[in-house]
């Protein structure tokens, strides 16, 4: 809320070391520029990549660090060359803010894979200045990485979307995988996974979870309306299963065998991983050659998806399942989704929170 | 060339026992049904997995076993429901000769991917009556296993075509990999790994051969015809080629690592995976996600596949590079096939042969 009275400052909440704890912290926020959104934050959502980022899980991380990247805002001001937003638009900002625009990837309109793409946070622009995410009171941004919002739409449900939302929506775009009737399976309910039930199922599928446990069985059935659900230590059932299934998104983000799983799916499908995991995982050749089966992964979406999949939600109504708070119990958030103690997505109600 | 005189005996070689030694044997064969082909086979080429079969390494063989699946002859006689084949035509069998043709495979014509496919050798048919290949006088084979070799193309060249040839044809007809101007890469240059290079190359591909040692590679680039050769222990190379490759063809039959190969390939490349390795091959899941490649496997190809790709190599005046052999000189050439003594396949003169 302060961050405008601020001009080009802002208060973010910022981790200063791999402790994670976030704490305000204001810091300057450049120009706008020609291909510049300036965006007042209203919300964002809490993604289970943020605490890896905040507590170095990867080894990468540099701070202060601002967290956030699934951002929904309100235009104040665009730059001379940016026709497309005004202000007064609700407009998201997802995990990438920056890309070469010149590689295959790039022209290809799968900036997502652009090895020069610039992250929300815990990046730097080419000038060198830190990116910083959405857990603030205003972003700055290139016109490229804002997309606008679907009238109609609330911000608070379309936070997990930009994240989550294109992550599960981007892989049954791209492996051909959108049409009604087909059979797949989520492994893993959790922000994406929820995500990928709802989409899926709005796409017509047949979605059996997959869990380790039946803790989330009537919440699966019942409340994100898949059609099945299996315990992956019930022999019998993942026999039933057995060569059934078109895809698998598989959201576990530990290691586990692939191979009771990679024999679920029918000849041609494609095991879907979601989960970053550097402990290798394992397979042997006959459980995907004698079936022409692929193990494939997938990483978010590109903003055209994006576009297309708040299109493809709006049309269908479909919501999140959120649990709003405030900025300053993000640390209590952090906390719970690391223990997946949350249903299913945490947003931040930023533009009402006290930022400072 | 005994087997006619006989009626419906023939001569076979035959493994009798996981020893593997081939020699001569007496059977039957069944009448000519009304969907069969009756077949006195010319030659047949060498498979590496007839060694598997012949000494039981998968431990499912059945004695005494006549192996051959790369099977070209003449037709002798054909069954009243049989309209596509006359006496005197040339022919070809591969790798199966039964399928359920009910199952989605089936009616999808893959039905390499049946799971009720009958193996060419070493199975049943229906009647529980045995399977028997090809190093022998005569097969009688259901009209749907059964394919023209187009006019002018050599018996000896065709044989190859019809395992080799065709398992690295579907994998690249099936995903999108035949246009010309692709760069494709073959791990192993066996019998599969050279027809690789020859079909990549007969559709216009970059080929690059990447081996363990230096031995194969004036071969490879003068003899075979392929664009450049990397030793895969040569660091600087493979990082040249590093986010370069659509595809690789993956013929190496043990455990090896993956992931110096999965970073060779562009965003949406695919590793297709030609050996059956049952000792479980690794990566971890970043190496996937971040360039959305495909970890996927491929098995022998399709009956129409198998056509088209004869009529594309004809189209393109492909050979196979072979060394022809008498029947007598088989478990020798199963000895150096084991070795990888041969320039790149065997074909055994069946007709030339003295079998009893």
């Amino acid at each position: 809320m302060g961050s405008l009275e601020m001009g080009r400052k802002t208060v973010g909440w910022a981790a200063r070391d791999s402790s994670g704890v976030l704490s305000p912290y204001t810091y300057s926020l450049r120009e706008t520029g020609p291909e510049d959104v300036y965006v007042k934050v209203m919300c964002c959502g809490v993604c289970h990549t943020d605490i890896h980022q905040v507590k170095n899980d990867l080894g990468m991380s540099k701070y202060p660090m601002v967290p956030g990247h699934e951002v929904v805002g309100e235009v104040i001001e665009v730059g001379s060359g940016v026709s497309k937003f005004r202000a007064g638009d609700v407009v998201g900002v997802g995990c990438i803010v920056g890309c070469c625009g010149n590689c295959r990837p790039c022209k290809a309109d799968i900036e997502q894979y652009c090895n020069k793409k610039i992250w929300s946070y815990n990046d730097v622009y080419s000038d060198g200045n830190p990116t910083q995410g959405g857990f603030a009171g205003a972003m700055v941004v290139h016109q490229k990485f804002v997309v606008k919002i679907p009238d109609g739409m609330a911000p608070e449900q379309a936070a997990p979307l930009l994240c989550a939302g294109v992550t599960v929506y981007s892989p049954l775009n791209h492996f051909g995988l959108k049409q009604s009737g087909l059979r797949g399976a989520i492994l893993g309910l959790g922000g994406v996974g929820h995500m990928g039930v709802k989409i899926a199922k709005a796409m017509g599928h047949h979605i059996t979870i997959i869990s380790s446990s039946n803790r989330k069985r009537d919440e699966a059935l019942d409340h994100l309306g898949a059609d099945d659900y299996v315990v992956s230590s019930d022999g019998a059932r993942m026999q039933e299963l057995g060569d059934s299934l078109d895809y698998i998104i598989d959201t576990i983000p530990v290691f586990h065998p692939l191979e009771p799983y990679l024999s679920l799916l029918k000849v041609d499908g494609k095991l879907i991983l979601m989960g970053v995991i550097n402990t290798p995982l394992q397979f042997v050749t006959p459980m995907v050659m004698l079936g022409r089966k692929s193990i494939t992964g997938s990483f978010i979406g590109s903003m055209k998806e994006t576009e297309e999949m708040l299109e493809f939600c709006k049309d269908k109504s479909l919501t999140s399942t959120i649990e709003i708070v405030k900025m300053d119990y993000i640390n209590t958030a952090l906390e719970r989704l690391e223990k997946n103690d949350v249903r299913y997505r945490f947003v931040v109600d930023v533009a009402g929170s006290k930022l400072d």
